[in-house]
């Protein structure tokens, strides 16, 4: 078997399955572990580099919630792993950031892959995978790079504002993925001005040559877009209707309203994706209509002159026997011929509407 | 993180989620709470800006309709909560006027948020949210802005027409609901007739260059209108199926009826969304038939003149020795060869069926 | 609120739920009632003006098919109704008729609303909705205006042709919906000799500026079919599945083979649209075709004998020292190398199979 | 009611349901039947034409084949009917030649509708419905006309090859269907290199104008074929599902086996379908690659002559006073102009591309 | 019957079904038969072209894995079917290698059949049909030549790396499938380098001729590849679903793990086949846009000097009336009025976005 090119050579894929090893691009140099551990009247933050500091938490009655960023350091990962007793399976996974978001429903904890979406300082979209483990008093979530959308949530639990103190850690997951879609919503508002400053230059005649290839960058991102954003609808569904024991009641609710969220998040960019397609059509339509209006243009004037050129040659020719050219009015006589024509051919063009 | 540009910061999105904060832009001034309540014999209507004034009406064995104008008044609207017992996510979508349409199911009432259209004077089409919480014995209504397509049900009620004053509050809210409905078909009614006005304007060839952003145009509030009215289908359906209580037998015939209504209005969307794109098609095509008008116009006009052009250029050379030149009859030979071409050209043109 | 623009104002959408009030265009003068009363050995005609007369035959065990023809005399479909004790809401929907073809199960009844399509004399298709109750031993139908499909149906009844006068009310029920299939059947037929009709132009080259308005009237007709008839299958197949007492065991059979022409019916449909369809494509294919071969023409003419006239111009130019101007041959040599480029050209387009 | 036209007037379609008359084109002047009797050890094969030749083997334990080819000697299949107790619809839908594949299901036997494909000489695909009824120990079969698909399984029943002899009617039921769907593979296969064919024609840009009405009558055809083989996955489903005592369990392997065949059919015509879009595709480019060259052609001989054309005119004109006709090398310097912007031309194309 | 042409006559469908003959196209000369046994302790291997030395593995309580490479030895697959109680379907679908992937659920075993992607050395995509059977502590898999996907897997089979050595042949199989899944992301990842290579192309205007077959090209190979790869998802879903007493109850979190992985597979593939429409679409628009330009090139220069060339024309003809010409500036003001038009047609040209 030969393979013809391989750029990217993907050599973790030879691997046994269950294998922890890390295939993203983002190697920090340093792992951090945040662990943040909060009842209705307690609260402690810890930042550090050495995982094992938050297993002293595990025995009391609160919620633990241990933040990793930076996966190459799959030590961590490891040790964490244990402690929790989670399936070699959910390790891996952990750590394969080119992975589908997901949910998977252990016997004691749920774990959930999704992805996390947000602009670089160029403009280009970028997607970072994060991966949620959830069990009866913790949540673990595992990151590629530092940087997040949970630092509003953070505060939240810090200032004891919200309900979220006074819940557990499936509340906690529910804050979480409800950041999550909030993320969503207002990378694909962005994106939709994008699309509608798009649409506006296409219609003030103000697209160039780089007009196809912005179209055609829209529509591949919303593709990649929605690759990303459509299985967290399913995620979110299976969420509610799970009859996990880790979910409460209570919290059924907020994950009802979730879905209705993520619904709407999916239908937009389904909206938006039909308005990039019709744009394209517009654009076709828009270039037709040009070549439509120089080929009239170009039209008239080969049509008016053509035939007025010939009677200016048959005139130029050099024969002896060419009575025409010594009357005496001959020359005029032309030129009113001339400007006859020349106002038929007028009038013949208005009635076509094309002046 | 670093979202590039955001001309529409949401604010709200950041807040705990059960957050009570009006988003849309509707500020009315006055918020007025509008409280009818019925029996089969007895009718009482109140305006007022206190809505405890509603309050008292609760113990009675009638209908009570609360009708709340205007939703950044959130006070009056935490204190229906209170008073009617609704859950903190109810409040939360009240105020929150992006809401996809949508039915939840609570214990004691049901929850339905559904969109209003219509035109504003300057033609534009115009989309409000309206919630509706249904309990046992009262409907309570929540709109962002005054005016609303119910002004016909109120006078059905305050005159006892129908059946609607020996009715329960879940026929208040089929009445409600099917006033919604006939506000959808008209609306649609409307948009088929511009729709048809496009096609005229387009094959009477009465397009214009503004042709293709009309077009889009209708695309666009097509799409819109269809996000905004098939989530009601699936409201009325889960309705018609619901066991909840609040729902009497009887009234589920009547909502059979308006399902049937709403599958009409979803396909007429669907079928002017076929036709708009059809449009679309047939813009493209007469383009296309008017640039291959244009083209036989020039082809026609060249064809013919540039071979004669090219023999009169032939006898213009100032050769010496031009034996042709000199001959008697030279010239009109000349132009009986050019008239014969230009025969023969006609001919020709008119076996290609161009003439 | 304002509506901009309403054409067919529906004042009707404005009453009150389950008020009988006929929607329609067709005002026939007079409403007529054709009452057929049969069993095995009986058979009795009757026609009237007055729907009284039929309730006489209403006790008997006998089968009892009244037939109102026009819908502005509300009143006899009232005393029907009070007669058959059938549900406001079914004599509203009698006529409404916009009404989308639907079946509604009611305690004592089936409630059926069809349409019956035919081509008028101008080669319009024509929408006429009939509403149906079948009973246990009656079967009523309600038509906007005189003429049907049904004579022949009732031909077999008055002659006893089949089982028909040994079955119950469910066989002519099925009788009934047989003669809408069958009609149905020959209408996209002779739709579908349009359409090959249509066909056979494009190909012919024989289309004409009106094609594509053709097309468009194809496509929008097409539309409209499939709206009246894709419901029609859904009611057989619920007709087909309910457990109705009505329905007898044996009528099933009938009825499932009615369902299996229902679905050929529905197959035609979308085999024309996607027909019609492929069609412009092809129209489009074509004047892409033509417009290539006008072009050709152009530019072989165009390309042979502007060089040639670039030359005869060359030589036409009154420089005083001109030397070829005054050799013997000069005159010669020029057509020669003219001859020569246009030969030179021929064989260019010849290599390029444009000749 | 009018009908505009009607060229295949469809009488049969007033008949009242049930009626048994040959609706095909199809009117062999001799309906002959075959009969073939076996079972592991025996075999009698009896051409006649006399059906009731049949009825002799009945009462055996062995298996009967019966096939009816024509189908216009209705008096034969009502006597087949009479003596197996089929249901009249059964017999209706035999005769029936425009029915669309089925399968029914009654009490003592299987009915079942395919269609049967072939190519005539003339390479024109045609259609010819088969029925089939499949008893406790007799198959009955009823051709349109002579000549079908069952040779080489007629072959193997007297050879006594392959497990058939040993089985029962429902491997024989089996082993038609078996043949029918390799029938549908092969034509299917043909099909196939009908397209290859027309593909390698396109891209060898050899198409000519005929090839868009090569690309609509595959088109047409490519959609005939899938709604005759569609339905009978459908059948070959229902089959494998059927709990009809008539099929035994063991026969229900090779059922499923032959489903898998059917699926694979239906992709391949999918996969054709779209091939073929494909195709029209490639073509519309193709025609707009070749107007793109001819326009580049005609672009580049124009804008080279007509430019040097105008400057032999300027001194071709005749006024007095034009001192550059009086240099000595007016003339020579004339032409190095024009040779100079020539080659700027060339350079300028050269730079576009075009050259 | 007739069938018009038949490149490949398939003559195998015309033999009884269960007939074991191999349809492929590689007739290695060798059949060779790989055997590995193993347990936890204990791994054999043997390479042999005797079927039977498998034979003696089989009482023994490990994992026997026998690999038959080359189809055409039908002789040895009959032996092994014999030997392990194979269904004659069974054998006749390994030698079919023109079969559809899927799954056959027997008594003792598991059936599978599925495709093996691979490039050949001229860039070319190779199909090969891999089958396998599962039984309680065998694995058996038929391969039509040398060479496969598996060589890692064996690996980590003799050095005993991951769990392999310590599972049943349940594990096997899903290791077998997860090898292939990674055969499937390796091709399809190297498909979409080729993808973005041409969209690169088409980007730089550096398409050409050969671009059009380039992307019909990958728009086969796609369709191909999704057809090949589509029915793989089904049968690991109903695997994970199976109720089969092979598959033990934790092997099953790795085939759902495996499900995830074949949907990523699925969803890539369509992604792919967007982008290759979406690549057209840009290509034709590209098309659209040069032709554009070639076309205002051509009008520009036409329209300029088609009207100069006139006035050129009309002072060359040889009236001997023509008092312009004697008039002392006539020449200087004819070319004021020609450098005025060449202005004026500049100005229009630059107003009209044409420069």
């Amino acid at each position: 078997m030969k393979i013809k090119k391989r750029r990217k050579p993907n050599k973790a894929s030879n691997l046994p399955p269950g294998t922890i090893s890390y295939k993203g691009k983002k190697f920090s140099d340093v792992t951090t572990v945040e662990i943040i551990n909060y009842s209705v009247d307690s609260y402690t933050k810890l930042d550090s580099k050495n995982v094992e500091d938050a297993f002293n938490f595990k025995e009391t009655n609160q919620v633990t919630w241990i933040n990793v960023n930076g996966l190459n350091a799959t030590k961590n990962i490891e040790k964490l792993g244990l402690h929790y007793h989670l399936h070699p399976l959910t390790l891996e996974d952990v750590v394969d950031t080119t992975h589908r978001p997901k949910i998977d429903e252990f016997e004691d904890y749920l774990f959930i892959v999704f992805k996390m979406l947000y602009f670089k300082d160029d403009g280009v979209l970028n997607y970072e995978q994060v991966s949620m483990v959830v069990g009866e008093s913790y949540v673990l979530t595992f990151q590629e790079a530092d940087g997040d959308v949970f630092d509003e949530l953070r505060e939240r639990i810090s200032n004891a504002k919200g309900r979220i103190r006074s819940q557990g850690s499936d509340y906690l997951m529910y804050a979480i993925l409800d950041a999550v879609v909030d993320n969503y919503m207002s990378v694909i508002e962005d994106f939709g001005d994008r699309i509608e400053d798009l649409e506006t230059d296409v219609f003030a005649s103000e697209s160039n040559g780089s007009t196809p290839s912005q179209i055609q960058g829209l529509k591949r991102e919303i593709l990649k877009i929605r690759r990303s954003i459509f299985p967290f609808r399913e995620i979110i569904n299976r969420l509610e209707k799970s009859e996990c024991k880790i979910i409460d009641i209570k919290t059924r609710s907020y994950l009802r309203d979730l879905y209705d969220h993520t619904i709407q998040v999916s239908e937009t960019i389904d909206l938006y994706r039909e308005m990039i397609w019709s744009i394209m059509d517009m654009y076709m339509t828009l270039i037709s209509n040009k070549m439509n209006e120089v080929m009239k243009v170009l039209t008239i004037i080969a049509t008016i002159f053509i035939p007025l050129t010939f009677i200016a040659g048959v005139y130029g020719m050099n024969f002896n026997n060419m009575p025409e050219l010594h009357y005496k009015y001959g020359y005029y006589v032309v030129w009113a011929v001339m400007i006859v024509l020349f106002i038929l051919m007028l009038i013949y063009f208005r009635r076509k509407r094309w002046l």
